[in-house]
């Protein structure tokens, strides 16, 4: 396995945790996973692909144009699967809609966008259907729904720990890893009265923003087959994109909701942490502090975002199950007139300048924004490099010692970005408590810096890109430096879309990029990579970011912002 | 320097970070501080002490009932300095009492406490009453006060940054490090309108449950100058007990707002992290996350925790300056009666058994909530070993790097207690990030562990000792755990009085003790110390906890249960 583009670093080695004898017992058990999986395509909800997949990989396929074009759902299919989840809820509390007719549109969308996308690391459509039925008969009995959440599909990201399943988060050693009962967020979905039915792929060591894994593979972007969802919530990406599911629960310590919501064509959001339970989840960094994981929305638009948090965070009060989560109520705020917002936008942030699309995205957004009145200013990114070390070394600060042991314990191949991953701040290299400490001192003079930035400024939103680029080809994403900086300070952040899309003969490098001197070799990396005919189709998507806790602020500007685009989506086409 | 007591425990050699020659150069300015000190006891606050200090000590004097007895403060100046915050407030904001009369009378007492106690490391009621002039200028002229707590003065623990003077935590070689601006908390305390006189005594590395340093000596108990006020926010813990000052900010991180409250006759809240800001402070624990510190209040009655809780929280908003603050609403509860809670009570710990004054204190304070018709049942320690391993482990799990390098830049000679304090845990080995990130797994499982329980069982609150004794003599105070496990835990704990004092006479051991089998060297060495005629009249103070993040609660049945106890203080004697 070699990473061409990476020479510049020096790789270590990694054979030792690689090893054939060791894997090749788990090899059968893979190979079961993964047939289990293909017998879950059930033939009431599959389709006939219009060619084989690498085929249609090559020709940037967009099988969500294409669902349309063909009228391949019924049209009480697609009105059921094109509604939003907030419209959606009411109609199923009222029984103008069943929950197993509710339940069957997604499950065929569901598994239509795991026919071409791969999202799903399971699929278990029986148990959804059965889930759809008993709430069906409730309401009929009790007259009254069972939960806020009644009889709506809900699709996991698989990491999140599932009662009678086995939990592996991309490790193979886990494979066999039966969790007993729900995460606790699962539980709580549950009782509001949500239904379950996937649960979505996600890379090896869940620490890629792409989604290669020995399970099952890599997922796709749903607008460009040839593209990736992003990662690591790769398959929430893929199916909330693709309308499988109207709400996903995805996880995010780097940009893992964000990359693939604003990759695949939907929406996402980075809670600030402790609003949202981790409780029961398999992760590498478990009992790491320093940068602390989220779990958060990804849907087809803001309103849902606000809608599942609501719903969450005040009837779920998952503080009485998990005391890590604070219990702050869901405010309601008022969504605000674009014109009394002061946006700073983030055009390059100091590390990889974003490419042609990218460009686009912020320019045409920052000028509609203004033309509708906001106060839009220019934000010079504040100590990015020392951010992005930070981070890296925080990430890694054990040497990547539960990373390496549970990819040991199975002998699997490396994945290129497990590879590239466990090379972040200073590779193997276990740091100390103290410089451990040390590294969360600068993380906090850095919140501080940021919030004093905003404070003195008077500004209510930064709006940066998620990425330098858009959905990226499969396995060459290496820098996480604009969603990852967000991790650190902790701030609410929404992955939103622009409502525009990759065009090739639009989206070229400007005369003067082949005169540009990169700053680093991530940078050339990154830019060198960019070859507009690549990424034809793919969501121009951005991201804004609020203030620490005002999370409800973030998403009530988001409503304002997407509808000043004309991007306020539920159906894209 | 020995510890006799402490013969089990391996100490390591700790001559490398003493040393004579290096310190040599530091105690001309600790003669200068100390110096600087008692020029600070002006003629016109001051007293002629009723006799040497030693042989006070030796006396077990009781400087708080002796200044009643011989009316060393004019009635006007009791009645002020007898008035609980929430009501001096009401009347500075209207002009019934100046800001310089009730800063006057402050002023007095606390400066009478000094002399008795050594509770202040710097007095400065030059600087107070320059402020409280300047406060009456200003509500003559606005005809309004200045902001909500408009002239209260309010004691600060010196380890809060000051503007403009050294800030030191006990830390000899810190005694030049001028901090250009005011801790975050003070910020906050004096843009409300609080007047600052006094930063109070706190130990060496401020990692005792007593206080003894290097810059001023140990403080002493305002009800036995032959005890201590315990640590280490001793120095509040003396003033605040004595009256002379109405609220105290304390900090804690294994009980050092607890012990000196129920030891010297106040009351403290240990809030939940984060609803307190720490931003500007001198610790040895910057950037240590496993065990979180707070600071809060000490006051004279429960009802002022709340008033200023409230006011803090409300009307300071500190998340606005602290991005690490929650910005959670303090919320108005109602007081609940006391036959409507359900109260678990911990006897024993099952680590070190209480003293008889303890033990009577939890009976006495059962049998009258159980009389009031609280529902009283006993609480059986969950997994209280394993959380005081672990908690000791986390504090020291830098290999104490950071102590002893604050140490070793004076060469100061150790304390009895730093001593002990840097055998915590494994002492000083280095742990490994790996292992640190197990404790922190171990305490989220203890976390929620307890939380099931509260809620499984439908239990309010727990009431328990602060320690296994009442205030401990100088320096003889080794066990933290009846104080650290809610701080592993993270509840919030109110330490409050029961209205009880220890006698000798009646607190004896039982015949049973003679023949009872110690648990651990630990208990041996605590309770062989207590012999009770060296405890005459210490206070008999417990602590109560309760939900993460429902300090509301905890405080609002504080002061439920502090009625129900005839113990809702102001005027102790």
């Amino acid at each position: 396995m070699s990473i061409s583009h990476t020479s510049f670093l020096t790789l270590e080695n990694f054979e030792g945790f690689e090893n054939a004898e060791k894997y090749a017992s788990f090899v059968p058990k893979l190979e079961a996973y993964r047939k289990k999986l293909e017998d879950a395509i059930l033939p009431e909800y599959s389709i006939e692909l219009p060619g084989d997949i690498d085929e249609l990989k090559t020709k940037q396929f967009n099988p969500l144009k294409y669902i349309y074009e063909k009228n391949l759902l019924s049209e009480a299919e697609f009105n059921i699967t094109d509604t939003p989840a907030s419209e959606l809820v009411p109609k199923l509390a009222k029984g103008e809609l069943t929950a197993v007719e509710v339940f069957r549109a997604f499950a065929k969308r569901a598994t239509i966008a795991h026919q071409f996308t791969n999202c799903a690391m399971e699929i278990f459509n029986d148990e959804g259907l059965e889930r759809a039925k008993y709430l069906d008969e409730y309401l009929a009995k009790e007259k009254k729904p069972i939960g806020p959440l009644h009889g709506l599909p809900i699709s996991l990201k698989e990491h999140m720990h599932y009662k009678g399943k086995a939990t592996h988060a991309g490790y193979v050693s886990l494979v066999d890893n039966i969790t007993p009962k729900h995460g606790n967020t699962t539980q709580i979905l549950e009782n509001l009265g949500a239904v379950f039915y996937i649960r979505t792929n996600e890379p090896q060591t869940l620490m890629h923003l792409c989604s290669n894994n020995n399970f099952v593979g890599a997922a796709r972007n749903p607008h460009n087959l040839g593209l990736s969802p992003g990662g690591s919530s790769s398959g929430e990406g893929s199916i909330v994109g693709f309308g499988g599911s109207p709400i996903g629960i995805g996880s995010d310590i780097g940009g893992s909701i964000r990359g693939p919501a604003a990759f695949s064509g939907c929406i996402g959001l980075r809670p600030t942490s402790k609003r949202v339970s981790l409780a029961g989840g398999v992760s590498s960094g478990a009992g790491q502090e320093s940068v602390p994981a989220v779990q958060g929305p990804m849907t087809r638009s803001v309103d849902d975002i606000d809608f599942w948090m609501s719903i969450y965070i005040n009837q779920g009060k998952p503080w009485e199950t998990d005391c890590n989560v604070i219990p702050l109520p869901w405010r309601k705020v008022d969504v605000p007139k674009v014109d009394s917002l002061t946006i700073a936008v983030m055009y390059d942030d100091g590390l990889v300048k974003p490419t042609p699309p990218i460009q686009r995205g912020l320019k045409v957004t920052a000028d509609k924004l203004s033309k509708a009145g906001a106060k839009v200013v220019e934000f010079k990114p504040i100590k990015t490099k020392l951010a992005y070390d930070t981070v890296h070394k925080m990430y890694c600060c054990d040497g990547n010692d539960a990373q390496k042991s549970l990819l040991a314990e199975s002998g699997e191949p490396l994945t290129k970005l497990t590879q590239w991953n466990l090379n972040f701040g200073d590779g193997g290299r276990p740091f100390s408590i103290t410089e451990n400490r040390q590294l969360n001192i600068i993380r906090d003079a850095l919140k501080q810096e940021y919030t004093d930035f905003l404070n003195e400024n008077k500004i209510d939103f930064i709006l940066s890109p998620t990425y330098n680029n858009v959905a990226p080809r499969p396995e060459e994403i290496y820098n996480w430096s604009y969603t990852s900086l967000f991790n650190i300070l902790d701030l609410p952040t929404l992955a939103f879309q622009t409502g525009l899309f990759q065009d090739p003969k639009v989206d070229k490098w400007d005369d003067s990029h082949s005169t540009y001197e990169f700053r680093s070799d991530l940078e050339k990396l990154e830019l060198d990579n960019y070859i507009p005919e690549n990424f034809t189709g793919a969501p121009i998507g951005l991201q804004l970011s609020g203030r620490r806790y005002f999370d409800e602020e973030v998403v009530a500007a988001g409503k304002s912002i997407t509808k000043a685009l004309g991007a306020d989506l539920y159906k894209v086409y």
